[in-house]
């Protein structure tokens, strides 16, 4: 038996057939549109990518187990009902039921970062933990939660945003997308690295990011990094301050859940150890009780880019 | 059948008999010693207040369905350990197991914050409620959270340190007592009210605060309220501010849980709608998704001076 993930993002619904062991055997993708309506549904398109699947990979409904999607946004996963999702901008879409009336087969939708803490826990780098808090570093800040072996959705699966917690209440507080002022999003996701790096180089014209960006063509969440590894002062207190927000975040959400395991997530996290050692020994000497409280584990997440994949077919598992 | 709860604190260790409906029946009380010892366990107190109670009110232990304790500090619940308290100076006691040599009965002990949301979930406000995010304001901030009917305790009875959370990253934050800088439990405990309030008179020698101080001989969680309801513009400051402090935990945790209800306990929850009235404005209007998430409705917990004892009797219910 086999299982379906779709990952829907805002340039492209990319599609897998997974082995139950989480092998993905077959890939395909179709472009998101630029406009969903009440006569075009996502669900179209959805649609789209599962029958793509199953004549490229040649296999029958009935070697499906179930498709799970995930989508950036609201979901009401109990219902099936996409809620509300601004980057593709969709609201109150039954994309389940839809879905229904073309497959006989058990389908699931859930967050993206939902998602993406699923498949750590049962395909990646959360195997064996029973209790994860995962968190992705990209454009904004995801969380999911895994609390007891069991994915964490809030009441009316319309909690753990964990990216919108206020980790600034300082008049200076840097402005979110949410509305709010000082989230966490707005300081450590790969977004606000960049703009951190810039901040940086205007403040430091001699510093080597100036050299790395220009042979990059652009600022990105790796210039700092980069300088840093090279001894660059300038970029060594951009990647510093950056991983000091991080932690702050996640020492909050320590002292909420003592998970097993942090899982870092996202582009960011290709910096590996260079982010997870620092972060490490932040967490075991700042988090609440780290005297007798149990050791939590940093970790980079390891499914990469087939994460989307990947977390949404484990939803059907 | 009756249940016994046990209320420990930093003064005294109180005990009631209370019935399954949360009524208490009768009560007592014994000095918290000055220290424990490996000689002279806390448990030896806990023990005099059991007995008294028993004795006092003429019930036998067999009319007794269990004892619950409610204790602050770091609690291992499964185990029956007080992991490590610092208040009253304890590390590594088997309450329960040393209880056990007495009495033939199930025995429960907890964080006293995790037993206060209990309570209000069994015998109190938050009866009706599903999901509970409890904060108790007092000293310092203590939370508690009951997920989908059940009280969470992270992993391990290690989590739900919700007031050692992070809001504030600047380099002037608050120290708090846990050695971080800037948690909730630093701006918006009682504690931290009367810091801000003394700050306030310092700048404001004309306001009514001063007046209100000296009537009660000393300056409390009280005075910035008083004033700013007989219209001081400095005592409103501070109260608009403190509260502008609550809010900010409150939505970090409204976006990370989605609860039914937020309770509000300790002593400064007896302000009422003073309190609870612009705190659900804030929330209405900013925690994440506003528009389209499930309302979250603010309360004041009701279960005041003897929410310890009932909270500790509803772990054995």
């Amino acid at each position: 038996m086999y299982l379906i993930g779709i990952d829907v993002g805002g340039m492209s619904i990319k599609g897998g057939i997974v082995s139950s062991e989480g092998q993905i055997i077959y890939k395909t993708t179709v472009p998101t549109a630029e406009k969903y309506t009440a006569d075009y549904s996502i669900s179209e398109d959805i649609r789209k990518v599962i029958d793509a699947l199953l004549d490229g990979a040649k296999i029958s409904v009935k070697e499906i187990k179930g498709v799970g999607i995930g989508q950036p946004g609201s979901i009401d996963s109990k219902r099936g009902v996409i809620r509300y999702s601004n980057n593709i901008a969709l609201e109150n879409v039954p994309v389940v039921d839809e879905l229904k009336k073309y497959y006989d087969l058990p389908i699931f939708i859930n967050n993206d970062a939902n998602c993406a803490a699923l498949g750590e826990y049962v395909f990646g780098a959360g195997k064996g933990f029973n209790d994860i808090v995962f968190v992705t570093l990209g454009t904004g800040v995801g969380t999911g939660f895994i609390i007891d072996g069991k994915l964490f959705e809030g009441r009316e699966c319309a909690g753990t945003e964990g990216g919108h917690m206020q980790i600034d209440i300082s008049d200076s507080a840097q402005a979110c997308s949410c509305g709010r002022k000082g989230c966490w999003e707005a300081y450590a996701s790969a977004t606000a690295l960049m703009r951190q790096t810039k901040a940086a180089m205007n403040k430091y014209p001699d510093s080597l990011m100036h050299k790395l960006a220009e042979e990059e063509g652009k600022v990105s969440g790796k210039t700092a990094f980069e300088a840093a590894k090279k001894g660059d002062a300038a970029g060594q207190k951009v990647v510093d301050t950056y991983i000091s927000y991080i932690t702050s975040g996640l020492i909050n959400l320590t002292n909420i859940f003592c998970p097993d395991a942090i899982l870092i997530g996202g582009g960011i996290s290709n910096e590996k150890e260079y982010l997870t050692d620092p972060i490490q020994k932040a967490i075991n000497e700042e988090r609440f009780g780290a005297a007798f409280n149990p050791y939590v584990e940093i970790k980079t997440a390891s499914l990469k880019n087939d994460a989307g994949i990947l977390g949404a077919a484990a939803l059907a598992l």
